[in-house]
């Protein structure tokens, strides 16, 4: 098995995800070509993907009779901004680009997001192509259609929900992806689990090795099965508003973590990990699953070098970051949590002080 | 007659445009209230309009309960820009707006071009409300769901589309409309009655008398009528690949004269009035029209006080203006002509020394 396709529906149109488990790289060009509208293509990178793989691409477009042009970004969050954008819309005017042309997001999901809400918002909507480089972009942010960059005052905060004509995922490129990332692409992974299929965590468990030594074959199975799973919510709640919700699962404990500690000291994987350990034990506290099962949940995060203990956080910060603010009271706390393995829930009815037992048991 | 009420079919949902006759305020403010999600409203608007209604609008949905901010910007075409929208998401997460709030557009297209803009990418997408206080908005930026600002390197190539949950067309705002603006938006009146009704076009040189006093159950009437042309037009054709082209009319050679002149120093209306006669110039060089309905449009626009002759453009300038390259030789310049008054079309399919001849002869 050298490829697997996925077909997402969306409300706008439907579009494939290409699972590569081989790798051969004229093939893979190949694939992308009858998706490319127009003749222009803008490639956008960034400085820590582009030298593995701009020139293999750009060189394969053009022998299809592409006009190709690149974007080179600087890596990283920090870089998530309107200064990046107004670069991508530059790159674009400045080669005369027309409506007819095509993105691509060679990178992360931070390149994903970046390309996804240029190509929505130039001349008002163009076609792009996914090609996510890491764990977390290809199981998580190239499905789904969520774009956009941060603001000064909170992330995400500006952006469009637009889908892309097709994803290519590669499992050649986690060889050079850092192990760190990689681990931090496995929270996702495992989080699916946690949240849609018991009988997947039993299959990360009985594949940790092969996981862990980079087998095609088995990363190929993985992702195509995580990609599944979150097109299979999209596609029931394409404008978040009911169970998408269900994918912020260890999302709003690990916000905490990533607020506390400054963007980019712990990875977002990370951050998910130590806050699905949070959101299993406080699900414990309820008695909605067993210990063994939060045991459980603890035991694959460390097999995949995952952190599961929160750094040291005042249990009432914790809470202000949570969204809790004593002055205001306006809302509870709404969280995800799980009813077993494989079976989360959104819920808002806890005792605030079950919470707290939980934020100061596990900083 | 005091409101006619238009529903517009666009692929996400169906919005009303109410089209005020009369002015009682208090009734304005209660249409726009069922549309409001939320409880957080941000009205924006430009410095020359807000101190005509901004007050009026914002405490009538205070008395309603709704918790109201504004956002006022320069007013003029050169502040369409990535900056104004820059101040409207600062001034919504200033104030910690949510998912759930509504944005609403007090001004012209400026105005409503942005705020949509800012609507469509805030928290990937919000609700917005059209508040239009110059004819051309109401005619023409109000119905189609095209949002968007200029870029340096060309108007409105940064957008989306996304369309207001209502519009209200207000007939009082035409007292404090200056009357250059007026006349501008007439143009674009005058243009439906060209491209899809003779009819109206009879029924605008019966009627110029009582829209000229600014008669509100007369204008009313007017408005509405091409808030329904448009609406007909955009319903089959939503992203513009067909006949909404149609709605170009007299905009290819009307973007000669705004580019060459300088934006702002002929208004948008007034380019599109004398293009409007060049393009029916040519629809008679080429025996489409008589001669005799190429004076009859000079005469219409005449009435309205709108301009017919170009400013002097050299032949050669104003075909490269149009997209005609001489080294590049790609594509030939498409035009839509007449081919009776209230019928148009678009085409290709004339000799270039006709079109040479036509700017020859109206500069």
């Amino acid at each position: 098995m050298s490829e697997q396709t996925l077909i997402v529906s969306t409300q706008s149109h439907d579009y494939p995800i290409f699972i590569q488990s081989s790798a051969d790289k004229v093939d893979l060009v190949s694939r992308l070509v009858p998706f490319i509208k127009g003749t222009q293509v803008l490639i956008v990178s960034n400085e820590t993907v582009a030298p593995l793989y701009l020139s293999e691409l750009t060189q394969g477009l053009k022998s299809h009779g592409f006009m190709v042009h690149d974007c080179v970004l600087p890596d990283g969050e920090q870089f998530k901004n309107q200064h990046s954008i107004t670069a991508i819309y530059d790159a674009l005017l400045e080669r005369h680009f027309a409506r007819d042309c095509t993105l691509i997001a060679l990178g992360g999901g931070v390149i994903g997001d970046m390309v996804g809400f240029a190509a929505a918002s130039f001349m008002r909507g163009v076609n792009f192509i996914q090609v996510p480089t890491t764990l977390l972009a290809q199981v998580d942010s190239s499905v789904g259609g969520k774009t956009g960059i941060n603001h000064p005052r909170g992330k995400n905060m500006i952006g469009a929900f637009w889908q892309p004509q097709c994803v290519l995922a590669d499992m050649a490129t986690f060889r050079t992806l850092p192990d760190r990332e990689f681990a931090a692409g496995m929270a996702e992974v495992i989080k699916y689990a946690l949240i849609m299929d018991d009988e997947f965590l039993a299959w990360l468990e009985d594949n940790a090795e092969a996981i862990r030594a980079k087998d095609g074959a088995v990363l190929g199975q993985m992702v195509y099965r995580c990609c599944a799973y979150k097109a299979q919510i999209v596609a029931a709640d394409e404008r978040e508003s009911g169970v998408r919700a269900l994918l912020n699962f260890g999302h709003t404990f690990g916000h905490v973590i990533e607020t506390h500690q400054g963007y980019g000291n712990w990875l977002h994987g990370e951050a998910v990990a130590v806050g699905m350990v949070q959101a299993a034990l406080m699900s414990a506290k309820l008695g909605l699953i067993d210990h063994a099962d939060v045991v459980r949940i603890k035991r694959i995060l460390t097999l995949f070098n995952l952190p599961t203990v929160a750094p040291a956080i005042d249990t009432q910060t914790a809470l202000g970051l949570m969204g809790h603010d004593k002055k205001v009271q306006q809302g509870k706390i709404r969280l995800v949590l799980l009813k077993a393995i494989g079976k989360a829930f959104v819920t808002a009815d806890f005792e605030l002080s079950a919470l707290e037992e939980v934020l100061a048991e596990t900083a």
